[in-house]
């Protein structure tokens, strides 16, 4: 189907970020066919009008790091310490099983979707169950099978991601919409050799690979006691830095760490909200992006920052940077917005074909409503949507010129059969995990 | 009216904490007659029941300081260096008017009701008309008259808010639900005569002051050169502290300082999100509370932290400190919802009568949805509200046993009214305003 999205105040996040104040925007098989202030000739005729009624228009947001098969353990131990080995890990090799991780993607995809997110980067287990959801979801994703060096729910035997992760990548290559890659877990879980092997994986299929890289202080101790190198400087010997490379976190890179980043090509998935609600820290991501490193914004999963939303990310990120730097004027509002649009789209090398709102490139495109209590006045576009903006505020979005969300609300399954589902798939999960919540 | 609110989830945020996950709240004469697993006798057979549908039941949040004149303010150079001197005070001076004072209030205690929030405290000029709007609104609120020693909006001689202060307070004394204060704007832009005059006020007619403190660094050197002292400290040597000052910020507040403020019973009206927007820093908060300072939650103006929510507040606190101590465990969510109920009701003296949901108290409530996609799952209800939930998830609000919000609606004055009242309002603000962004 063709649409004409009419009325609306377009961003189009591209090189010289050009703004129509009041413009139109015409989808034609999945693409953007025009853009601004367009003459609307009776080519249009048959389209479908979207009226904007004022709202923005955005790239579809680019979630660069999360993992969707998690919604089961939000607001789960949030405050413990050691929750990673206490509750976590347990809960996995518990409960999680192929429809549960399944059914928490659904759900995960819903939500990113609502919150005006179309495409994603994703870690887990059960990775072809994941794609199936969010296939039938029809997000644009980056999805992962984890490689990791204990035994876990989808692998009885260390390291069996690997194998499960190549039959993966060979059912799912070539998807218009799904991009599959590998993930070993981290530095420090996987052995060096497994770490290659992913990364010799990941070339022999031409597809990107992504990690949990220096966001442990324990981690950055292990490999500068046992290495003499930190984690980042580790994995540069080893030859699998390079811009297919998704590294997320990057929590403790130093300055030696930036630098090889910006010569590999490595992208960062910069997860903000997660990373400070565990009090690890503030990424060094005034630096990164000064010395080249191309910077995206991750959620992290449903657990470690309970919410897949970009919204919360901008505003995080905003004061955390602006506050580590003492400094009101670093990283003006337009420059966020950029990193969770045509900054991670070339971050993940999807550039060409999304990330902006520009004539031939997917139709990715978020509406965000500016009709609610929070979002007046609108003096600067970008600053509402970094500092006032929230989920509940978007109101339509389009994936590869698909319609699946308008007037809030999902187009496809509705969101209380997603998550009626998913509660009924979760009632094992949820009794073991009550009982470790009790032990705390 | 009366009001019997069944299927809720109660946190009452009593001493105990007490927690019915599934309950009925009573309300009758503007008071909570009764919470819990009572029995539903015929007394209720004509009360209006407010089926809370599963929703969480927390006490109406408490936003301990804003400008609610300042609406026409946000989203206008945030990221500008010295903005308060380049836009702040220039825009005030030339284009605030009662009548846009008034209308922001307006509009702000829409935003406020529609985010959960019951009770504010308010600093700004016109403070008669912003009463009369905030009367209308129907909110609780303790609204403070602006001293400051320059010549402002409401005032052409400096210190000219100490005489509209007091009659202002005159009028309003014995309002049931607004309370006079008076409110000095900051430590350095009055004299200590006029500080201490401002306080003789506040003892004459025994009103609350609120004061910003210890906000900016240049602040603070110019008390220590000229003073040889903190403004904590210069302030305490002035004779105006005590359990009627609340004090806005506090960031830079020293270890000397602490103990002042707890000396003295100061309450601290912490403001995470405006103060880290404008890379201002963290306020010691842990110290603050492990020395018994009362602390509460603020927003700070609608252009400080772009937004009059609480929720907001948080998810913020809760980053911003574990991050700062580097402890994921400190401050667990339930005592962050504290912060803003029954520790604000604390630290604003107002415990008797508002900040948990107790027999007797007054009626002040905010039901929390769960249905949206970021409410799920609950294991742990204060983690859900702290880390996950968004003011788009406030479904009902009760003021004084009065119903202003119902299915995320205001029962009163449409917000689309409001809105359209404050943009044609604001008209010769815009101007002015756009005049002065396009000089940046």
């Amino acid at each position: 189907m063709n649409y004409l999205i009419t009325n609306v105040h377009i961003l189009t996040m591209d090189t010289a970020m050009t703004e129509y104040p009041r413009g139109s925007i015409a989808v034609r098989d999945g693409r953007i066919a025009a853009v601004g202030n367009f003459e609307i000739t009776p080519e249009y005729m048959d389209y479908t009008v979207i009226d904007g009624d004022g709202a923005m228009a955005v790239p579809g947001f680019i979630n660069a790091h999360t993992h969707s098969g998690m919604i089961p353990f939000r607001s789960l131990g949030d405050d413990c310490p050691d929750r990673l080995r206490r509750f976590l890990f347990p809960l996995e090799n518990e409960a999680m099983t192929p429809e549960l991780a399944s059914l928490s993607a659904r759900y995960a995809c819903a939500e990113m979707l609502l919150a005006g997110t179309t495409c994603f980067v994703d870690m887990y287990y059960f990775e072809d169950h994941i794609a199936r959801a969010v296939q039938q979801m029809g997000m644009r994703a980056f999805l992962g099978e984890t490689v990791i060096g204990q035994p876990c729910c989808d692998s009885p035997e260390p390291h069996g991601g690997l194998e499960y992760g190549e039959r993966f990548i060979r059912e799912w290559a070539g998807d218009p919409l799904i991009t599959p890659i590998i993930a070993p877990h981290a530095t420090n879980t996987n052995s060096p050799e497994k770490i290659r092997e992913s990364f010799e994986l990941s070339q022999k299929y031409n597809v990107p690979m992504s990690m949990h890289v220096s966001e442990m202080d324990y981690e950055v101790t292990y490999f500068k006691e046992k290495f003499g190198k930190t984690p980042i400087a580790f994995l540069e010997s080893l030859g699998v830095l390079s811009p297919q490379f998704i590294a997320a976190h990057c929590i403790l890179a130093e300055e030696g760490d930036i630098e090889i980043l910006a010569r590999t090509g490595t992208a960062v998935a910069h997860c903000i909200g997660a990373n400070t609600k565990s009090g690890k820290g503030v990424a060094p991501v005034k630096a990164m992006l000064a010395s080249g490193v191309p910077v995206a914004l991750g959620t992290d999963g449903p657990s470690s920052g309970n919410t897949l939303d970009t919204f919360t990310q901008f505003d995080l990120f905003a004061k955390f940077h602006k506050t580590a730097n003492r400094d009101r004027a670093l990283f003006p509002a337009s420059e966020i917005v950029r990193l969770a649009t045509s900054g991670a789209a070339k971050a993940l090398g999807i550039h060409d074909s999304v990330g902006s709102l520009e004539p031939g490139k997917k139709a990715d495109i978020t509406l965000v409503e500016t009709k609610s209590a929070n979002m007046f006045p609108v003096f600067d576009p970008y600053a509402v949507l970094v500092y006032s903006a929230k989920s509940a505020n978007v109101d339509t979005v389009f994936v590869d010129g698909r319609l699946l969300v308008r007037g809030k609300i999902l187009t496809g399954t509705p969101l209380e059969i997603i998550r009626e589902d998913l509660s009924l798939g979760m009632a094992d999960f949820s009794g073991k995990a009550k009982i470790l919540a009790e032990q705390i």
